[in-house]
């Protein structure tokens, strides 16, 4: 429909995840008339992504060198590891700073609808960290949905068998801080009683 | 949050029109699981698009060369003009292959709430496209809301004060095809009725 070039870039943004045809097309007429060096520092920061970033050797999460940040770190707690789908999951926890050990990546789910089973996940690369002997703890944190429970059972079925002195955990479910009891699903408000907490005092 | 060339990503593509903090790490995530030759395909197709893309001298849509295809072409009836806001409504013009004369581009329409008025659009470019004595026809094709209303209404007055002779129209409003007469709002139907037409024989 559009010159050459145009159309190019309109198709290539339309490949992008969440980008639909319309969005491609805005995003590409604000890029024509953009200044020159925004665009110039937008096809830096992608070809800097590739030439810089991999993916950690020991835990899976985004990193620029060999090892990510948090593993090469030696104020962290080596003895726990906190299991995450994604690297986005380790800047959430992060944030929290409740969390002084680190972190593994499984770069997703086990979700059976998209063919992904645990042999799709690092969940090799996790036994193998854990057969070192150093590690006390193992946090499951994945996602409180259909996927990442199910990934959570697989996960600390396989733990308990082949690991047994390992302490395996799982987040707490329960209410949202800051929510209202009454607008809570009935499953989130089981799980708060199932898991409620004698108050001391 | 993440490490240099990650977040660099995140805030460039955080820049783009449409495009939340959300959206933008997906993205940012999703380039850097892809294949290397998809990034460079959509670096390749920015830099085309900045080395290659401008304005058409003659009616501001984008042009690979001087003039964009349809100036260029002899076959196109140049006694016509339709001006529209944006390089995409040529393309949605194009696409009913209903126009076979050509275009202008504003660039924009009257919004005083943005601080855009008429200096801000390329009507003075327009004006010196008519100053020939070429054209015979405009056609005002601005988008039917308050601001490319706002726009068709200054430019018709422009055009009959300063060009008597000239043809100034504008699109039909109504009922779009395909729609539901119920489910049309008041203004659209009172449109329709405005501009009801003669059913010949």
């Amino acid at each position: 429909m559009y010159e050459g070039a145009v159309q190019d870039l309109i198709d290539e943004l339309g490949r992008l995840p969440g980008v639909g045809p319309k969005s491609a097309q805005r995003i590409a007429f604000h890029l024509l008339q953009a200044d020159a060096e925004d665009v110039t520092r937008l096809v830096t920061a992608l070809t800097e992504v590739k030439a810089k970033v991999r993916f950690c050797e020991e835990c899976g999460n985004v990193a620029q060198g060999e090892r990510c940040r948090i593993c090469a770190d030696p104020r962290r707690d080596h003895s726990a590891i906190c299991v995450v789908e994604e690297p986005k999951d380790v800047v959430a926890i992060e944030r929290t700073r409740e969390f002084r050990g680190t972190y593994h990546v499984l770069g997703g789910a086990i979700s059976p609808i998209d063919g992904i089973g645990p042999d799709d996940l690092r969940v090799r690369e996790l036994m193998q960290r854990l057969a070192g002997g150093e590690v006390q703890e193992v946090i499951i944190a994945t996602d409180p949905n259909l996927e990442g429970e199910a990934t959570a059972t697989y996960l600390s079925r396989l733990l308990r068998t082949t690991v047994p002195d390992l302490a395996v955990t799982r987040l707490a479910s329960g209410l949202p801080v800051g929510g209202d009891l009454e607008y809570a699903d009935e499953v989130t408000l089981g799980r708060a009683f199932e898991g409620r907490r004698r108050v001391d005092a």
